[in-house]
């Protein structure tokens, strides 16, 4: 299950009086090499969005300011992560389904991915998701 | 001159209610692709930090909280940028020493840069940094 593969990674943290430093090296502290970076800001406390699935893009999801949750879903059973500190991340693998809430004012969330903008990626249906999920343990492809 | 290639980019900006979205995509909105992803964080107000320059790396800097200055100086001239807003970077090219400051407490800056980190990439005392600007002009490295 996609589900399993999604995990916290904790990042290198190098401790400086001047402020620390993080770092994310692609294919090392995650399995994917970066491809594109986006980041969501100026973001109202409360907020939620996300309600969506990728069909090959792998992400990484940091807490950069602030706190907010992910909610993730993999079609058989679903898990809520809180992120609130910027030395690690959440991995999300193909095929799970996500959202994000609990947005504390003005947090960022800085997201990593291993591909540039696709719309034929995502999955916005949830039962659509479903489908394709179930499609694909019938085809042994996430046995 | 390195400090010629040097420049503010602006990036994309999805406006939303429920918070802004920026994106920077490998060789798309920078002239490179993003190979490690590294920030600071826990920044003092008033902290400085640089004071080097790199042979080879391309970086793309961010204020993504908070805001700071870059002072980047190509051994013939020098000028500071004052970055405060998450959808917009600047970019440096190799062979352009920078340093830091300014930082508002709380700050978080973000780097994209293009390769992993590799310590003999960097250049840590200004005055081999200028031997070597020298030596490129002389070769016409980079008339």
């Amino acid at each position: 299950m996609a589900l399993a593969d999604c995990r916290r990674i904790d990042l290198p943290k190098i401790l400086d009086p001047r402020g620390n430093l993080t770092f994310v090296e692609s294919s090392r502290q995650i399995p994917f090499d970066i491809s594109r970076v986006y980041y969501l800001y100026d973001v109202p406390g409360g907020s939620e969005r996300g309600g969506h699935a990728h069909r090959g893009l792998h992400q990484f999801v940091i807490a950069m300011s602030g706190s907010f949750d992910i909610v993730l879903d993999d079609g058989g059973s679903s898990e809520r992560f809180h992120l609130s500190r910027s030395f690690y991340g959440l991995y999300i693998s193909p095929y799970t389904w996500r959202y994000l809430d609990n947005f504390s004012s003005g947090s960022v969330c800085l997201v990593l991915a291993s591909a540039n903008f696709d719309e034929a990626d995502y999955i916005r249906d949830y039962d659509v998701f479903l489908k394709e999920v179930r499609a694909r343990e019938l085809s042994g492809a996430i046995l």
